[in-house]
């Protein structure tokens, strides 16, 4: 069995759940992990038989035998470590984005240097490989519904997120409805061209403080003439909720929200039970493996990967747009040349 | 039994589905009817036992017995013919619009007339007294979602519609957006401020030549501060399509596509039974009676109807916005004062 | 237009609800009605222009333009009553069953007046003809899923009904039970030859008082080897609940309850809207209607009858069948020799 | 953190299944293993980290280490391997039925050698800890339908089995049903009291030759009062087909068959996506996980098993009366007496 000789950088909360999926991947072999604060979690390692461990990133790129480096460290490190994993000559798995600055150079700079060393990077656009939003990507492909003409997305998060975490990892635009476009341009295989978003604070107004959102509305148009409609809000009461429709010039395919219980309480007051809806651990827990299993693929058998650099700046541009839409209330145009 | 005493111009195709309806209704009383082609259908008439006919409309505005007058004629006779029958001091009931002219003034003058004789008015946006949509707005208004943040409106129409029915009816925003831009105030029970629309000819190029679209996109931004989601398209393979979604503070309510069947085949292929949707005749049935119930109600107990002058002008204002919105590719501010 | 001349017999609840169903019929032309009561309801009947009314149902036994007559009087008439129609020569629908004896010699000299009188003669199974189970039965006929095996119908009533009217319409297997024995049947297009049952008072003990049970469990045999279940419950406290399902060689065909509701409500404590279910008038309202249309086209286009007395004798036989299974705690056989 | 000690006993398909589902309970610390091919298999042992290996599972009983042991062996071995290991003072999970046997002595055998060596042992009644059937169990327990008084359970299998292999492990009621009567008694939480069964081979005429059935269709009587209704089948074209369905005084619960896929299509043919549904492993994954985890919490935790060897005995003794009934076409009494 061919096998991918791997690293991890970080180990927190997102990158312990990362490496129990990496776990149950046979063809991915653990050689070595790093963390800052590779103390506090060196028991939980050795149990789970990985115990070569180390404070320092660098060990990982100065070992021979690793190929491949998944990167789970904070996003303000993501340029630094990928630049450096490049350099080393190893592929790389890392969460979007690759930078914390709004000026693409910093991030067009992490691409040339994966380019120049001719490795393979992919990154963490996770809901690509949904099952749910995958089945309906395949059939868009295979043509089921025609010409794709208006994709819909609603994404809601259950509940407001402290001020501090959204300062560290971007506000929504950035967060969260960054996967939504990278969602709509993958469904519809086309660029956005422009972007038009309303957005304010409906929930919380003191998210004005740090120039944050928590409610957005915003119609796309793409390359190919049809259209998007994205909304978000950071609060549904009643849960997480994640749907995608495209509609076609033969038909529709549309993903509902999921919930796992079939069971229906019928009483005298037409209550239904309880059901509640997963968080994105759970709704995106095989999202999660396979996009790993995809990685995978990608590098044992040399295919592109699912979600490449030029996936994440695309996105990153959309929700620049957005920003200016929003601030000056007027439409933008969106960049569609790519080259490093 | 306190009754209405009626009389009915225009029997077209959607006249006399009107007919048919309103013979359902106890409490009305059909006194005379008029169409300028009543040879054509007078036997069918006098089948139902309709028989004070005539082709001349005046008659019936100097029918004294009469109180309340129902317009089905083609819409560039509106604005003539509501007019008459205000002046001649009886209630009406009148499709939307009022006017041909995009000049909001000669819908106004009609209003005033309508005023001025102190009479009852109603439209017929239809949609309003769905029972589904119903259901929504009323669990909106009791507060089942806390403030609502967010309107989505799916309207879609089985096929194109032939070019010379659209000029005389109007294009996709003015026949059919029109009840969209007001299914969404209703909903949110406060008036659109300002409309970004995106919209093109993704099914049938030709339609360019009659400054038609037939998909279309929008972002609506209403007083309170909530947003608005509406997209159209004039062919879904499938069938008619007509979804309206609220979300608020407190929860979200939803009403999918209607469809009546509760049948399921499983089978080898896993191909499900054919369930052809039903057409806006029989998909609002029961919105075209209890609109006509519910104008029964106003006139006999004097309650404020429950689709009025101003509502079409309202929903008149996005549509020009949307129109504008499109041809500039910026957005376009929708007054909301009114006044007569 | 072909028109029936016909007349009713019985004009309580019952008799006026199927009145205002064939009004709606225009090729049903009702020229006479009577009842016991015929005063109480006079005015009601002269406000929708019937006005040819008396006591005495022979009146419309005399009147030679009335060639088929409708019996909605009560259970302990109709032997008499469709004994005299078709003695004087006129088609007649009436409801199940057509004696209150269970001696089925009763039911069978009805028949053989129908025969020798050779007029037709429908019987009131409306839900072979509501919508849903029609389009299972289409289904199952059109092979969709291969030779039936197994068919499971569930039946509940919302509550109880006094004990009276149980004395007068039959306890739960001949009013209730009746209906899914002749379900079960069309559904397989097969005979019944074996029932074994399983009854009690689980809700309301005192109907042992009159010999009546609440709760019911039960397998049948049919002719072609396939099996059936059923269950039923005169009290469901979430309401009317109907379900059919047909399981064959090739698939399977369900048709799950009714509720006309779209509407879904999601909110923090994940409740559901309150959806009260139809009650059996609005439930088979479709069916009523239907099963009057397609007697009609019996009557005009010389077809054979949707449900004929023999379905009723099959049924009965059934129920019998039931009763004694649940006394002697054995399956019983059921004689599925026909001949009058 | 508390542990339990184990080894395995069989390490075939399934036991390599519940190996897998073992190793994510870190509770779980795996000793020693053992099976006949144990060579075939120690290569796939040594890559997951499990190097004590055996062909004679006697090796584990002197195991002093081992306070646990799982017995996935053939049905056959039960009888001797779950005696061993209670005389060698063990706790075992082991697979339904205890015994080849239908003579229920050499079952209660074994269960007095576990009671005289006062040991745990849970049998594989994996289904009670589905999350959609334990959710409706659970609802049943808090009084969401008040008394239950019928329950429905459809149980289908995509495919009949070879004739080789339903002679070692049983026909239809004694492999398949036996869960069901299982099912039907946890639900209502009260004995089978007496069986009805109908069953034929309306797919596979062959199975005669075995003494076998392909479809059945039964009635059960509970010592509470309830009745219970089963219908299987061995051929679902469609899929793997699971339900269950628990009515009360105050309401229904009820779980629909599981298809993860919330996606639909919509075309002009009103066709559906392919949903093949899931095969028992995927279907029942989750319950077989929590059985594991359930033992794990009576072992280090001395809670009650959540299923024990007297469930095994009682549904046997149902799967011995549904035989007997169908050979005798009478219904059959089941005792509910249970001492060792």
């Amino acid at each position: 069995m061919k096998r991918v000789n791997a690293g991890i950088i970080g180990l927190g909360r997102a990158g312990f759940m990362h490496l129990q999926n990496l776990l149950t991947i046979p063809e991915i072999n653990i050689l070595q992990v790093s963390d800052v604060f590779i103390d506090n979690i060196s028991d939980k390692l050795n149990d789970l038989g990985i115990t070569n461990q180390t404070k320092d990133y660098h060990d990982l790129l100065n070992n021979p035998d690793i190929d491949t480096i998944f990167v789970f460290t904070s996003t303000d490190t993501h340029e630094e470590i990928v630049t450096a994993c490049a350099n080393a000559g190893k592929n790389i798995f890392c969460e979007k984005p690759l930078s914390m600055s709004l000026d693409e150079e910093a991030s067009l700079d992490v691409l040339r240097a994966v380019k120049k060393a001719n490795v393979k990077l992919q990154v963490g656009f996770n809901r690509r490989m949904d099952p749910q939003f995958r089945n309906i990507y395949e059939n868009v492909r295979n043509g089921a519904i025609g010409d794709p003409q208006v994709v819909k997305i609603t994404s809601r998060d259950p509940d407001l997120l402290p001020h501090d975490l959204i300062k560290r990892i971007g506000g929504l635009l950035f967060d969260f409805t960054m996967h939504d476009f990278d969602m709509a341009r993958y469904m519809m295989n086309s660029n956005i061209t422009e972007v038009y978003a309303k957005g304010g604070t409906l929930i919380d107004p003191t998210l004005k403080e740090i120039n944050d959102i928590d409610t957005l509305a915003l119609v796309l148009q793409f390359e190919n003439g049809a259209y998007g409609l994205i909304d978000n809000s950071r609060r549904a009461v009643y849960g997480y909720d994640q749907r995608v429709e495209v509609f076609g010039s033969e038909g529709m395919l549309k993903a509902e929200n999921v919930n796992n219980s079939t069971v229906e309480l019928y009483n005298k007051n037409h209550e239904s039970l309880k059901k509640p809806l997963p968080m994105f651990v759970q709704r995106y827990h095989d999202a999660y493996i396979n996009e790993m299993k995809m990685f995978v693929d990608s590098l044992l058998n040399d295919k592109p990967v699912v979600a490449s650099g030029k996936d994440v700046i695309m996105a990153q541009r959309a929700a620049i747009a957005a920003q200016k839409s929003i601030e000056t209330g007027l439409p933008q145009k969106v960049d569609t040349d790519f080259s490093l």
